[in-house]
């Protein structure tokens, strides 16, 4: 009898038809970041994810309050990716009868403060006791007429883009799970990695200007990502590793923790920048959108016709990548 | 230290503060049914419950299939008892690695068949493993103009209405515990108890004829959903014992399992029938609607200046009942 970790994550989702179901007219069902309702007056955006004690946080390494930040951005993050204005959070928290009600406080205080910080509503949800804590936040999020960021959405001869500095969470996690701390840069990887900042307005700018073709919040990576825009937008993606911003930060924590920093950046999940591609003549709009959110913003790579992601080399090779990812099972 | 335990389940929401937040206009927030999202084009009603192994479900009596059943009709109630019509589910499941795959295939069948029996979208979610199944379903309901139906709608002389038969669910879940079974009236409580059918158009008729001015469903037993009317409404309810539908297969099986049918119609839960109070004058109109859904909707009482819940006893006494709940915690 098969059992469910034979499956893996994303193939119990396929083997369920969860994904490639038969959805009515104006809907985008599951595989992208979020789903597409119809809806007069905007679609909608709905995403949720769960997180598990010991499989996504340990309360050892986590606080509640970071955790509950956490817990909304993710979901503020699949968000951003597709261009939706956040609206309201629900939250079903599942927690042992022992915890202290301290800690649901604290959690709350950080679920309500991302929340707050992307003029979000926190509109309800459920409790109950479990075991381990067993959170499951949806988001909803409102399109106003625009049309959403699909990883499908890639086009031949895109430019391939990438927000912020990838990686570092990947170091705060390395960090955090060797008991090491101390200094600026250690705690910079560590904040990333517990209190990571969705890029709502980026999204937003990028839908409304209509200037991305597709786009992905970076959660397993950003080669795993940007895998997952070529496989569904039928196109081969190329990432040129020299042009991949390395923080000095992420170096530091690498150099600290014995980890290679270009594996962090490219390999490393829960970075939760926008990844997405455009076409070369929107490249000065970009730019000047990045600097306007004081956000860097990266060409990274380039959208060919083929298949796959391919990482260029510093000496302009190809080779094919490492492909690295995660699953919850 | 106060425990979470210590607070019980509405306890917890209230030190929160996740009742009476202060919300954005045009949003009714957490402690009825569903949340209200302003929304051009039509409000939304979002709703979230938690289903957790141990707590609200046994695997050695629950098969998946209902389960995946319950789970979406438990919202879709919540949605019902607003007035809104069904427009997406998603679902967090956590589950054991060691499941097998045919149990997650059973529960997404079951899942889906109450979405497509109301014309709901299955638009996606979360899976991770966990220690035990905890599932949180997120419903969305479209509100298409219409004014969602509350708890503090009741107004003073207000009929009390009640759809179906209550009880026959607990009826149901004490013949699981005991063991019992055999017969048609207890396969009927058992699968009303497993299968229970969210009310879905009877709110839908309700909110678009403007006929009730407010409404529950009836999850946590007849009485206590009275009394948050009551509560939310700050007006007395009275409830006339001798109205209450007493259906023949409940009687049989309170006789079979030693139970007070009387107690299992006010005091159990899960019935997931819509409980509304309505003006006098639509008396007629409410009879039809329910004629049409070939569903029983009865008078069962009425609404009063004061405050709290009344049973009136056969004798046209009044007496306070036992006040019954059940807090997850």
């Amino acid at each position: 009898m098969r059992k469910i970790k034979d499956l893996g994550e994303f193939g119990l989702l396929r083997e369920l038809g969860l994904f490639g179901q038969k959805l009515p007219e104006g809907w985008i069902g599951p595989g992208d970041d979020c789903a597409i309702a119809p809806k007069s007056g905007g679609n909608l955006a709905i995403t949720t994810d769960l997180l598990i004690e010991d499989i996504h946080f340990r309360l050892s390494t986590t606080g509640p309050r970071d955790l509950g930040w956490k817990a909304a951005a993710v979901n503020l993050s699949d968000l951003a990716s597709m261009g939706a204005r956040p609206l309201a959070l629900t939250v079903g928290a599942a927690l042992p009868k022992n915890l202290p009600f301290e800690w649901a406080e604290e959690f709350y205080k950080g679920l309500r403060e991302c929340a707050d910080r992307f003029d979000c509503v926190l509109a309800g949800g459920d409790t109950s006791s479990a075991e381990k804590i067993c959170l499951s936040v949806t988001a909803l999020g409102d399109m106003e007429g625009r049309s959403p960021l699909l990883r499908s959405g890639a086009r031949e001869n895109d430019d391939l883009w990438l927000s912020g500095e990838p990686g570092e969470s990947a170091a705060g996690l390395l960090l955090l799970e060797k008991g090491l701390s101390g200094g600026k840069a250690l705690e910079k990887c560590l904040r990333r990695h517990l209190c990571p900042e969705p890029r709502v307005e980026l999204g937003l700018l990028l839908a409304e200007r209509r200037l991305a073709n597709s786009a992905i919040d970076v959660s397993d990576g950003v080669l795993a990502d940007a895998g997952h825009i070529s496989e569904r937008s039928g196109l081969k993606v190329l990432v040129e590793a020299g042009k991949i911003p390395m923080s000095r930060e992420l170096c530091a924590c690498a150099a600290k923790s014995g980890a290679d920093p270009f594996e962090l950046a490219l390999g490393g999940g829960e970075d939760y920048e926008l990844l997405f591609t455009a076409p070369p003549k929107n490249r000065e709009a970009i730019l000047e959108i990045g600097k306007g959110l004081g956000l860097g913003v990266a060409l990274v790579g380039k959208v060919e016709k083929g298949s796959g992601v391919s990482l260029l080399g510093e000496d302009g090779r190809e080779m094919e990548p490492k492909r690295s990812g995660w699953s919850h099972f």
